[in-house]
């Protein structure tokens, strides 16, 4: 296993195996011990779960912790022959495979940054990285996608033995600020590569990218489970499992007045008691506004399953990079895999 | 013992021992090792003595650190029922939970805000982790106190053999800024426990909050000593221990200009070679604004304590961490108590 | 070996066998375990390899890390008998035995400030800091020398076997911002220690500081090299080694304008593909500015060392750490010096 951009890339049959690895993990299973290797933490936007569980991760397996923030290191360019003459110090292709000089893994998270919609698509700053460094290279969110949240969230689901064709809705939610669509665009692919029948409900403009539509498409006919759009806010209310997030449109990107704008009128996509059918669980990536996204009634009350995703952050993560660091350290994977899956 | 919020809140005898083993530390003892356990450090306030002596303490343990600053996560929501739409993105009611699913105990920093003082007084966002949380939390000083720089005091002051009844003047003096109460009530409380003769000293406006004077006195009561207010800037003249301090006037809470305007003539609160007796000691948390808050010939003098006080920061949290977390750890603590006293 | 502040302080003897062990330690020799021990790492300036390597150099001894940044501590102080009553709230005075009562070592990083040219000559923050502290003090770059990087340079140098007499040229280049001279300063005086020819090429009105001009002649006069200035760009054109560098002019010290405006027409001091010899090669201690610095062409080039100067950072400071404080750990150095040389 070569570093993670996103979930979908491994092989149905790897992420089943992580994520009951990362059940076993939270059932008190002993690590590997990785003693001697360095991961590189390397955190270009702000994160409280991500930052505490991938040093806790990290240590579980004996790893040393290599950590840089963006507060503290150089602006980055990531363009290919530009002149750098404005704010950026520093190139992705140095800072990439320096720091793989320095350690056996490297693990980044940088936002979408709503300046260039064509360089949030191509999620330059991650690929950057991946491609310049020289060591396997972790999404901890890039612009695009957030595949530890989505293993996490697997692990979830799979731990609460959800039927892989219960119904689950990502439903758009109103937000004071416009968000990245790393978290949408991951949850409908983890969704539909379980086989889920998944909808993803938005008000009219604030559908996910063509890319990660077709995506999902490909994800659900392979995987035997169904992918639906929708602009009902109602569709939640026959969901097994409600998955709320806001995020911005693809129309009006980088513009945050245009779209506080146009979403004057959508405060009503939140999430309530009534829009949840009884027995329906409620997922949110966290953090979450409280009575903006979802009501504390939802979020207080039995039917939220927020903690125990991120609970499930930090053994997600202990057996991705367990895994994906085994060679490395000249050991076996624990996963039991078929043979015919690669590592 | 489940987290520390303030000093006076431990039985006297274990606070005895937990000086006592301070000590122990300060002469090469060896801690106890507590390997696999991991605390967490959330810093949202800054910090020199406390992040680097808490790193530290907690490696002397064997601990595993999970470290936050405020700069690097969301910001925080404290209040109940409140509709997140500003700029608030997480509440503590999920972070305190989440964080604690990570590691065995927390250690938070959260100064006064200056906003709102019901909200200082109320110590929220202490509070709400100390609430939210499910393992043992400690104040790394809140809005109010600073349990961890009281112990540190308290070890100093036993190691120097300082009488239980000396008499400790806490003397406000004059500063630029305006700054919160908790190492001012931490100081007088710690104090008023170990049985001294403790004066406050201050301009009138200046005085602690109603409720901390009534703890001060209940203290005194309690453990044989004495506590008074004074607004006489020469109290310090026969003081065994002279401990130096600015904080902000209650009565403009969170108005600086207000504040600045009325201490305009206050500049002689000042602690300078006059205001000490012969053979005094000189007390401050650091950092002090030198030739404002104490004259060099003080601070560079045979009579500061300022430097061991910053010293036994360390040992107190050793000692501290390592009482607190003898139970997680399976281990019996190396404190000699008496049996009657609680963990 | 008490501290490094520069590394021309050092036995040229000691300078030889810090960068073999460097190289040793690249192919693969095994760092002394210091377990135990604590290495402080005080960064008030940005950094990517410096923070990465540090980090790195020390887990590969065994040492546990105390971090501390300035944006998450106090305004520092570094002036005696000064009134602090503005922005600084903790003096150099106190934050260095402070700390020195944390940690065995302390490494601080702090640049130029601009503010004031007699205090940036007088590198008043390191020498505070090493003044102050108990404990050895490593400079990770301060106002006038970097330390660390010469000693990977010279690493660099020598695993390239690289002739004791060959031609470094150091480039004075156009840069958008006005740079420090520690990475300049440095350079000049570890190749002239290096007995090598070395020029320094740069604008009228760039030189460096008399005092580091007669520094850089009296060590080419003690090991058998040349050291000479000169305005002219092209000196470039029959090096050996070509190592570029922006830096600001003593003229202008903090006059960011006056500055811009008197390099208006310097934009051709940019090293390329016509700057260069055939086979000579190219330096630069990174960040790199791609196309203002240096070109793309050379940077991506067979000609450029800078990923493994870099990657030396790591085995130099490693090297170096473990030889000051091997004392310290009570263990033997694992330097082969000649009997004369002081540690």
């Amino acid at each position: 296993m070569n570093g993670l951009y996103k979930l979908a890339e491994l092989d149905p049959n790897l992420v089943d195996a992580l994520s009951n690895r990362a059940t076993e993990l939270r059932r008190g299973a002993t690590p590997a011990s990785y003693e001697g290797l360095a991961l590189g933490l390397l955190f270009l936007a702000p994160s409280l779960r991500t930052q505490a569980s991938m040093q806790r991760a990290a240590q579980l397996l004996g790893l040393d912790l290599v950590q840089l923030s963006g507060s503290s290191m150089w602006g980055l360019e990531t363009d290919d022959g530009v002149i750098m003459d404005s704010d950026a110090a520093e190139h992705v292709r140095e800072a990439a495979p320096v720091l793989s000089s320095y350690v056996d893994a490297l693990c980044v998270r940088s936002f979408a940054r709503f300046e260039d919609l064509a360089k949030d698509l191509a999620d330059d700053v991650f690929k950057g990285f991946s491609q310049h460094a020289t060591v396997p290279v972790v999404s901890m969110e890039s612009a695009l996608f957030h595949p530890l949240q989505a293993l996490a969230d697997r692990a979830t689901l799979d731990q609460l033995k959800v039927s892989s064709r219960a119904k689950l809705v990502l439903t758009w939610t109103w937000h004071p600020r416009s968000l990245p669509h790393a978290v949408a665009n991951s949850t409908v692919c983890m969704a539909t590569q379980r086989g889920m029948d998944v909808v993803l409900a938005c008000p009219e403009g604030w559908e996910l990218h063509d890319s990660v539509i077709a995506e999902a498409e490909a994800l659900a006919a392979a995987n035997g489970g169904s992918f639906q759009v929708t602009n009902d806010p109602d569709a939640t209310k026959d969901a097994d499992i409600v998955y709320a997030k806001s995020w911005a449109s693809l129309e009006s990107w980088g513009d945050h007045s245009a779209e506080s704008f146009k979403k004057l009128e959508l405060r009503d996509w939140q999430v309530t008691p009534d829009s949840m059918a009884s027995g329906a669980r409620f997922m949110h990536c966290l953090p979450v506004r409280r009575n903006v996204v979802v009501s504390d009634a939802v979020l207080d009350g039995p039917a939220s399953l927020v903690l125990r995703q991120a609970e499930n952050r930090l053994h997600a993560q202990t057996a991705l990079l367990e895994h994906m660091l085994c060679a490395t350290a000249g050991c076996e994977s624990p996963l039991a895999l078929p043979e015919e899956v690669g590592a």
